[in-house]
């Protein structure tokens, strides 16, 4: 069996970033590539961890890594081909390749891969949410060892593990989440409550420590904009949900990461102790 | 403006009683009124309050009560009956009365009233799922002042009022957590992940000592099967989560209540430490 030891990430952007983090604590070797030279200095300057090997270029990465996460941005195309590179690249035969993709089936995403065998999907949640699942999604040609190696890779790296053999988009959390994030956004929309009410009820109700649209401020409001237009084909009510948070996204009210979403950061309303009074 | 002395609670049930033992606690003096003897007898049994006075004739219930809680089972046509004769027998010209119903809208309900607006929804969570919230929900004719008589009769009681202003079947935190239980039963319908899985990785991710399905043992898997009956015209695919659920209800596994439901009680698996791990 692949007991891991290198770890190689693709992409140096922010959840490559954290996973690389994560690996490096969890005492792994762990080599970083991404082709823009901006990325690799954003990570380098928000890890501040000597020991990352940083790649700009291609065979700049150890041939022999145990284990490769591909974080790139969700497209089909891209996610592909850098899957196909990657199969070819790394030349260890019992490697575990995989995608952190939050959109894609894992039979999808390796079309152009020959080892398909040795791939499945592993999904990181954003680490601001504090969701500490971590999903792998088999297809049906995965060997029986890679979930094995990843399980135990994920608990080594300080998470949990959650095994789905058989494909779902969306996963299982999200699946579920992503309905709670579109009955609250429905139900503002029609004006039943505002955004700050449907997250106390939720945050009271659940003792959570963050509702609805406090997350939709950390996923970012663009994001879930994005998600709805996807949706629209089999959501046409999103229509309403769009035109509700264009009001948001036009002032650059995109959530935790522009300072203003449905709240204002640094000290959220929701974050108070009167909030829930 | 109405200052609440005297509750009288029309239904001894277990959300009744419940109600009932909240008020005495929050310091009212308190009726309770039920048809049958042996609901009384049960609900004597489980409170032990001496001070709760308890009706089994109309006429024993003092014509003087502030506010007026119907907890009688979900039926439109026996609560309007009587909601009909509370409103002629309760004599104080501010009175408030409400109904606890979780299905039908206030407007609905108050029909047969004639001083409707002294009416509105007044919505508990069954104590065990220990969700806070108490919904107020209004109709158009309501008068403004029995929200206030409701919000503060609530934080006497110790628990969270939460207003809706414009009229929504489920109140805001039903329509939303009725999803994550009909998400998750999906999920479990399609073999994506079992029961127990499903409850692991909501409560991982979300830190909550609950998870969909023991959620559903709380609330009794015969009256989740209920809504989906009800549900069926609006969302047909609840036809494979009906018989999904009959595996269980058939073996009279309906939850907490009698031992067994997707757990086994008094002491279920997902309450011990292992289950997150």
């Amino acid at each position: 069996m692949n007991i891991v030891k290198k770890v190689a990430i693709i992409g140096a952007g922010n959840l490559g970033s954290q996973i690389a983090a994560l690996s490096c604590k969890g005492g792994f070797c762990v080599e970083v590539f991404d082709v823009s030279e901006s990325a690799i200095e954003k990570s380098k300057k928000a890890l501040q961890i000597s020991s990352i090997k940083y790649c700009s270029k291609r065979d700049e990465l150890s041939k022999d890594c145990d284990l490769i996460i591909e974080t790139v941005f969700e497209n089909m195309r891209v996610k592909r081909n850098v899957l196909s590179w990657v199969d070819k690249y790394f030349t260890n035969s019992n490697v575990v390749i995989c995608s952190n993709s939050s959109e894609f089936l894992p039979s999808s995403l390796c079309k152009k891969m020959q080892r398909k065998n040795r791939f499945c999907s592993y999904h990181f949640h954003s680490p601001s949410t504090h969701a500490d699942i971590v999903d792998i999604m088999l297809h049906k040609k995965t060997d029986s060892d890679v979930p094995e190696v990843l399980t135990q890779f994920t608990k080594n790296i300080g998470l949990v593990p959650f095994v789905i053999k058989k494909e779902h988009k969306g996963y299982v959390f999200n699946t579920i989440f992503n309905e709670v994030i579109a009955q609250s956004i429905s139900l503002a929309v029609q004006g039943i409550a505002k955004p700050e009410e449907i997250d106390r009820c939720w945050m009271v109700n659940t003792k959570m420590s963050i509702g609805p649209f406090g997350m939709i401020d950390l996923v970012g409001l663009d994001t879930v904009e994005d998600i709805m237009y996807n949706l629209l084909p089999k959501k046409p009510l999103n229509v309403f949900a769009i035109r509700y948070f264009k009001k948001y996204t036009k002032q650059n009210y995109l959530g935790k990461k522009t300072g203003q979403g449905f709240y204002t950061y640094p000290d959220p309303k929701f974050e108070t102790k009167s909030f829930l009074e």
